[in-house]
């Protein structure tokens, strides 16, 4: 049986640009695994790790002209948008090489030998060592970000894990550019290029979770497809850690105060927000508690006039232009569901932006609006209407995890209803904002970018400095003559690294 | 029909002590765990349940000689190791108290805003919030520390989460016992009793992990039993964290100089740490590599007369006994394994303990030999007589994790093999010991209870301070008004807690 082939397609015509690669047979995944395993050792410098993980920001910054053309002939995000996204990335990559140098992230405890304790203590040292190959799963709707050279993979390879990448099939091009950039850097740093791995296929994806030299997995992607490779991590003989941001709704209310305050600008940056990159962000903000009254209508005046001004957009691929079409159609068609401004099919290749409403009363118990509830991937949003304090927090208490929760209050002190509102809204997310947007995630060390589920399978997150923390695992060393322990952990420290030894930091 | 009685028995005999309590229905563990569910808000305070915390070990403290008692009469495991464990309950809880007091768990990170970043960072403010009502399933072997006052349900409550704990069948009136004093605790802290929950049963168990207001659990038992939970909380609508502590072989290496060193001194100290509590740690080094020559058989030597001498002891409890019995019988009954003191039976309620030697070489591929690689409750252990260093190396790389691996090396630094020992031994376990023995676990902070699957089904520890990392999440709070914060993000830092700001510790 041929090979079946990996298709760059242009999603404004639907057209195929080239055949990229071929899908991976379960024997090239194993391959692959394999020879990523071989060569873990590699890694274990953390100064070649720094430098890698600094001149792989540098050759994707180089390699920029490239790697953003053949993202946007992939993806239609546009030049803007993706120029932005690979400075993010670079920035990322060298962010994580800073976590690597200061070395925070090892997590170091001494404690001396104390007879006093009960029971004793003998000399105990720990600090956290890499799980292993880790296989990384690329996302959709962030071509470099949170794809081959994205937050996953360079938190891995900060880590010390050599990385096996499944490339997402909306981008295969961007994804086969990015992991030579990767390997070169590797290279060039006198680490054997099979730190960094590239298999195509969703059967290799599977294959992949299930190796037993996996270690340690990072997906970003939908409700289904984590599912299914979430379940399959578990079900393995030895199970592994999964960490999946799989969908989040992104709840947003907007009290009276607020409302009353600046309901214009806040119906303008709602409509910035949900419409920014053809709404195809994780952190879309897709249900909106809005009062029912006159502050609520300038508000959804507000709304109505910027989306209507939107233009329509191309969507990552045709099947998802095709999931939005058919999911807003599903939504409107719902007793008391109005579109303002309807969603929906734009040319052959594009979908419109456009919101619903309905009045809040009608998702406080199970039915048919659940519907509601749920991420519509695109440039889409739903408008509840809400009457009383009352209604909003029963139909929060309805609502799955979260990435964002957002409250939108009055910016004077008088907003009595903000405190209970934020603690409502605290259990539904990881990310809490105020009086901001939840699009654009700033990738700083005390960003959290995961949340209950299905926002996130595991507690942990998957921007930011702690990403680092999926694939380590901590061991402690006991009684173990400094000649044989760690540099880490030895005790003159001459690695300089901060440490916490009995009790106080150093 | 009626309700399933839960019995107390009297392992030394075999006869019911007591009916303690009857099996929850499904329609109690859901009320156990709403009424947990319901009072999670009362331990939001960090003063008062370091308090609750500290009166839990004082009360238990004063109930001692009632509590070890009852566990002596349930557990056969003799008063002197009992007040040793209560002893070191009370002082895990008040470890906890500290680790509350401190502060540092909560792992606060604040970046204020900096429009330099790329893209942007909007002012973010990050600390740990707690995941609500977790589960904790009880040990045998530890009816103290590891059951209902023990590290987990410390950890838990320090933490924050109300807890609902799954009493252990071989001890339900300590169990009893405990949970009044962990009860009467929390009311002498003006906190409602139901932060702490007891239920019996093993159907209950299975209930307790599927409620769907049960956000997390921890258990430490077999991997049979572990497993099976495991499994139920991974497919849960909403998966939870499960933070198991399942088995483990606990690998010993004696290097050849070791031997030739102190080959008597280890034999003996092998004896003492194998038969130690009847072999009934998970600890507990089954499995140790001794080299084939004259050093090996000079250890052997000191190994079987001291196990000789020991005595015969009760196991937990007879379904364990039998089990101990039936385990050594077929490992004993393999090509080229020698028993030269043959465990097994004792009197018709004990067990003797006793050794089994096996050519290292018979390990080294897949067989029926692959038997003595598991795990065997009991006072019994194999030992391996190896020719090469590949020998062993080879045998190290088909064992499952575990929670300690040991090496065994001179004292004097000619040693050679000794750092490629350690580094083959590294991947194996949670906690690596040179020229000590693994039973015995200090509560540090410095501790890593906790290994490479089977040994536990994630990355964490049960026992030492981080264990409270298992039951928070992280959330971040994004242009958040100083009011609406709360007081451990505020700007002022009104608790002052250790925190990092803009990348410096405070």
């Amino acid at each position: 049986m041929a090979a079946a082939p990996v298709w760059s397609v242009d999603p404004r015509t639907g057209n195929p640009r080239e055949q990229v690669a071929v899908e991976a047979t379960a024997g090239e995944v194993d391959r692959a695994v394999r020879a990523a395993h071989a060569v873990r050792g590699s890694l274990a410098d953390r100064t070649v790790r720094a430098a890698f993980l600094r001149t792989a920001a540098d050759l994707l910054a180089e390699a920029g002209e490239h790697v953003i053309e053949a993202a946007d002939a992939e993806t239609a995000l546009g030049p803007v948008r993706l120029t932005g996204e690979l400075a993010r990335t670079a920035a990322q990559l060298r962010a994580f090489a800073e976590v690597v140098d200061e070395g925070a992230y090892l997590d170091i405890h001494i404690d001396h030998e104390d007879g006093k304790q009960t029971p004793p203590w003998p000399d105990l040292r720990r600090y956290k060592i890499p799980l292993g190959v880790v296989a990384v799963y690329a996302a959709s709707n962030f071509p470099l970000a949170f794809s081959v050279p994205g937050g996953d993979t360079a938190s891995a390879l900060a880590a010390g894990c050599p990385v096996v990448i499944k490339a997402h099939p909306g981008h295969p091009a961007t994804s086969e550019l990015c992991a030579s950039v990767l390997r070169r850097a590797a290279v060039r740093n006198g680490l054997p290029e099979d730190v960094v791995n590239l298999v195509h296929g969703f059967q290799a994806g599977v294959e992949l979770v299930r190796h037993p030299l996996v270690a340690a997995a990072g997906f970003t992607g939908s409700i289904r497809g984590g599912r299914a490779l979430f379940d399959a991590a578990a079900a393995r003989p030895t199970p592994i850690p999964f960490h999946g941001e799989l969908g989040s709704l992104n709840p947003v209310v907007v009290t009276e105060a607020a409302a009353a305050e600046r309901g214009e600008q806040i119906g303008a940056g709602l409509a910035g927000s949900m419409t920014m990159g053809a709404g195809q962000f994780c952190t879309k903000p897709g249900f909106v508690l809005v009062p029912a009254g006159g502050t609520g209508d300038e508000l959804l005046k507000s709304l109505t006039d910027v989306v209507s001004d939107s233009q329509s957009a191309v969507m990552l691929d045709q099947r998802m232009r095709d999931a939005f079409v058919a999911g807003v159609r599903e939504r409107s068609e719902l007793p008391d569901v109005t579109a303002p401004v309807t969603p929906g099919a734009g040319s052959e290749h594009t979908v419109a932006p456009g919101f619903l409403t309905v009045p809040a009363q009608r998702l406080t118990e199970d039915g048919p609006h659940d519907a509601l509830l749920e991420e519509c991937f695109g440039p889409v949003t739903v408008v509840a209407r809400y009457e009383t304090e009352d209604e909003i927090t029963a139909v929060l208490s309805r609502l799955p995890g979260n990435l964002t929760a957002t409250l939108q209050t009055a910016t004077e002190e008088t907003d009595e209803s903000a405190a209970r509102l934020l603690a409502a809204l605290t259990p539904l997310a990881g990310r809490v904002l105020v009086n901001g947007w939840p699009t654009g995630v700033a990738v700083a060390p005390a960003q959290h970018h995961g949340g209950p589920y299905p926002a996130t399978t595991s507690t942990s997150t998957s921007v930011g400095a702690t990403a680092i923390e999926r694939w380590l695992r901590p061991v402690t060393y006991q009684t173990t003559p400094d000649a044989l322990l760690p540099p880490e952990l030895q005790e003159s420290n001459p690695q300089g690294l901060p440490r916490r030894v009995d009790g106080h930091r150093e």
